[in-house]
């Protein structure tokens, strides 16, 4: 029987608590996972701190990384996007086990320096691109590979969110260029990216060359509690067109500005054989046409064969967003204990992140750009 | 500062398995909720039954609830039907609050004497419908006490699922009379009935009369391990008619050979100045007709200002099923931990055990039946 | 080459449109289709009437329909309910073929008096249940006659609509027991229990006793142009319960007070290996599950193999209700022409209303009626 | 009382059919229509044109237009692409009135010719693009100009047909460069932008810029009854990107090869103030977010306050495809008899036609075009 694995979290609020929730579930639903100690938190405000480390069950608080990243197993870095390269890159250089949310990097440049790092490390360096782990998704992909929608014609993905359509909503981290790299590309488009490479990438290639634009509607917002407003320095849309190595077009396109829509995660493949539908605000479902159905089929994906789905209840008793943490985390941290694979990885992640990198530089030149 | 609430449970399957994750999640999502200890776990297969307590938190294992009852404050009655009545009296009776599965009993009269053990005691006495305790459903709920639909015409609900489609597929007990009391009448149709007096009950009053109609189309089933059958004594299937006391109109139903359907129950409500519809296997959203709109709205029961939302992630990333157990257990711990009211109580669970036994009384007799 | 068909029309309002709008485009679509005369049209409002001979294409109008009957080959009845029988009888005494609209009687007496002239007749006498020539009705009949249901154990069928929901909403002849025969069951109820019979009637056979249930929930409504109130003597709303020949369980309903829903005619059919669902505002499409399928498949009925479509448009460019008419216009039409058989029948029609005979018997005693 | 318009037709397939249908529907549904004299059917197949023109009422038939345009009020030209040009210029030239099937033409030359000749004369120059003439898409146009949308913020348009995806479908006409112009582009992509135009023009502004991206995935294809393969010199499938002039952001895309698509034509708008989509194949719905709601709302467009629908049937009573064509020769017809303006007019089609040529000139050299 080996040790737990000593966990360190740098980051409290909305990824601290999602991560945090499924480190708790592991043991329940997934008792061949391995074992953990929540060890220590990190954040900056040692109250809030505090009140976290308490409710997600962790045993220390710490308000410096560095104080953490040589003395845990496995580090999580949960933190705004500026705060992703250094600590994790410490971390690796420090032997732990990286687990880092999305995007990799504001840059690209922060992006190559982090997938070096952990091409140098032999830790397990992971992305946290949750919606890989939809038991949906990965059926969508086994269906993929299997050749059941033969060669890929069509890779449409949008990601349709509304919290900035107020001109008034207040500023955030998130508006700012230095702080977040982009706006709705980073945040949003990576999950799209991420998963059109996921589900395609072995059937139709890498993305080979984009077209993009980006568009930023509220040029400054309140800040919060304040008489001042800030400028919005991102993008609060991005649009984009894709070709890949096989021929297939891709489509993207991401808002927060989308009345109406919530998060709207909505990815359509049409094949030579067949096509499929996969909406994140019904993520139990797929819509599947193939082989000689006439029209798209709802799969309810929650039969006990379904990918993780014996993990958790009957047919037809469905499961939600958070799940899709317990799935990354169950798998980041088998392979961590086992010192196996884990995908996405940064070089994943690096790649996505090329694909941002080329859109928003077409976004600026009005021309296509070439991924190498 | 109290002392934490002794909690002993009855059953380790499926529903242990639901409540036990649920209290295992109270302290993250809901800390202002008391204090459990979860104490010991009651079950026959003492190895099944140790794997259990282990994965699902508890402290010791007992193999008979007598030795339980006496010793706990609260007692979690999740076993077969049939063992509801006489350990949840056992429990009342030794001062304990106890939360019971639906339904209440398998008999009218089992229930009645489970309803007046918990008119005399102490103790907090609810039976777990966990479908009210769906956000959709209480925002659903509060749109009808606050007038939204007006005068409530029509009630439609059915519960379709398709796990006996199979003529082989094997006997259990839920098939026998004596263990389970009905079929998809008692299995299924509670859960219609307790979420239809819950939603309308204030506004259309009781129901006042049904005629019902029980269905069996697989009269014997293959007993697993054996070469034996053994016979279906419970319906596969009812439909009921009732009247409201305000003369709306209810039409119910519930199949185990609904192909196609894995856990789909849907009510539809129309008044005269709105309808709405909830569906379980979407069950972060609620169809919503009202006001001047020409057409059912769909809404995503997901805001912060939705019941319980702000206890869990952010607008549109949806719950599941599970999250029905946490809130209905919040709910019940506080009550008990506050000697507060819990609905729905046993007293609420009797009222739609007469409703089911009226509707099995009609089916045999052809006749409606009248609720005094 | 034949003489045209000599068609007179009792009726020239709602229905009288639907039909002569059919009969005017036969000619484009159906070619094969038997040549008519739009001969004579006929009602009591003689300025109206002018009006609607010039708009429908008739070369005369009459205010009576005795000096009609034994001047046409072809005699339609679109007139109220209470006007069916006694033209009906006379034009097939006189040797016209006869098109009556549904239902086919408000009293089973009355339908039994047509039964009976039509099998005493040598015409054709058709009842215009326009449902059944939907294209997705009877891609679906054909699916569950070539067994892709397999054994039939649910039908489901609900027919809502919401323009009485206002209590002030007019008077009219359809809220009369002597005019109308009955209300939400005749009119809508009727048309469910055709398509149910159509569907499945030669695989889960007959229905062989139903239970039922009408309500009225406003009692009387304003005359319009008046300031008098009239009685309302018919339902509003109806449920009823049936038991087919195998053992199929059927569950109908109707409603004028359905708020949100115009014209929702649902049908939902279960059996051993598939189901499917129609609903009548969607009528290009077919819910099917059959097969290895997992879920329901969205069959848009719009292929060129598809009943009826090659006589219209290319894939995907859908047709609406007023087809139905056309295509049961050309069948019957054709089946007059040849002598041929059409159903549904007057045959078939006294069976629909032995069915509704019986809800509104179960009605009133509150048991359920035989059908023998 | 005015003569009848003598009409000409070039054309006599699926085009003539949906127009000669809609001509011949007028005087039952629309009383108020200029009379029309179905006068001459142009076509080179003359056993073809002679049955044509007996289903479709046409008194007379000729092979060549040019006996034709002198001779009739109002001319339609309905063949394919590369032949708009030339007839409808000498048409107008002649004094008709000229309806042109969409696209204008084949080249952004031809139609600048024919926008020319347009407004050198004194006819009515109309193009038909018929899905302006949905109630759903004019009740929408009312929304977004009554500024139930606010600002507008994204245009996303796609149409998605499959019938070429099976790479041995025959040749055709369609997917030749010099006889179609551009393929899915020219075909499909037309409505997109026609409609995105006529939608949010007034609201929103122009579409300022462009960038495309035109593909073709099977590069030859067998010609029918021979042993040849031509190639495919059109596009299978594009995507675009725009701006409007308001810096609202443009997505549209169409394909031939969109499995298990038939003819989905779907747009979608987000605004500051709400959002709506509409989808063809379900043309009698539109989807509405506005005001307060908190989702869409599904509003069924056939009450009988909706624009055209009291010509028709009662709420519910869902009209087809071929009724566009019924409203756009009414509108047509009417600006012909009164010598009003009818849009889309030459001048909106060459509108369109020049996005869609920068489009594809985009797709050539990889950069971003003006529209000046």
């Amino acid at each position: 029987m080996t040790d737990p694995l000593k966990v360190g979290v740098l980051g409290y609020r909305f990824m601290g608590k999602a991560h945090s929730n499924a480190l708790a579930r592991l043991p329940m639903f997934f008792p061949e996972a391995p074992e953990v100690e929540r060890s220590v938190i990190v954040g900056r405000d040692e109250e809030a701190l505090a009140d976290a480390a308490d409710r997600f069950g962790f045993e220390s608080t710490a308000t410096d990384w560095r104080d953490v990243v040589d003395d845990v197993d496995v580090f999580y870095n949960l933190g705004p996007n500026h705060l992703h390269a250094e600590p994790s890159i410490a971390a690796l250089e420090a032997g732990a086990h990286v687990f880092c949310e999305k995007p990799l990097a504001p840059t690209l440049e922060e992006a190559e320096e982090m997938r070096d790092a952990a091409r140098d490390a032999d830790g397990v360096a992971g992305c946290a691109f949750n919606y890989r782990f939809v038991p949906a998704i990965q059926y969508a992909k086994g269906l993929i590979e299997d050749g059941e929608l033969g060669e890929i014609h069509h890779v449409r993905g949008r990601y349709l969110q509304d919290w900035l359509v107020d001109p008034e909503a207040p500023w955030a981290w998130r508006m700012d260029k230095d702080l977040a790299g982009s706006g709705a590309l980073g945040d949003l488009g990576a999950h799209t990216v991420d998963l059109a490479r996921f589900l395609v990438g072995n059937v139709a290639g890498d993305i080979e060359r984009v077209s993009g634009h980006l568009q930023t509607f509220v040029e400054e917002r309140p800040v919060p509690d304040t008489d001042e407003y800030k400028p919005v320095t991102v993008d609060d849309a991005y649009t984009a067109q894709a070709e890949f190595e096989n021929g297939a077009v891709g489509s993207f396109e991401a808002s927060r500005f989308a009345n109406g829509h919530k998060n709207d995660h909505t990815i359509e493949i049409h094949g030579s054989e067949g096509s499929l539908t996969f909406s994140l605000e019904r993520l139990n479902e797929l819509e599947v046409k193939t082989g000689d159905s006439r029209g798209y089929e709802t799969v309810l994906v929650t039969d006990e064969t379904d990918p993780y789905v014996d993990h958790w209840w009957p047919p037809g008793h469905v499961i939600g967003w958070e799940h899709t943490f317990v799935h990354e985390n169950y798998e980041f941290l088998t392979a961590a204990a086992e010192d196996g694979e884990f995908h996405p990885s940064f070089e994943d992640a690096y790649e996505v992140q090329q694909v941002l990198d080329a859109i928003e530089r077409s976004g600026e030149t009005g021309e296509w750009v070439s991924l190498e």
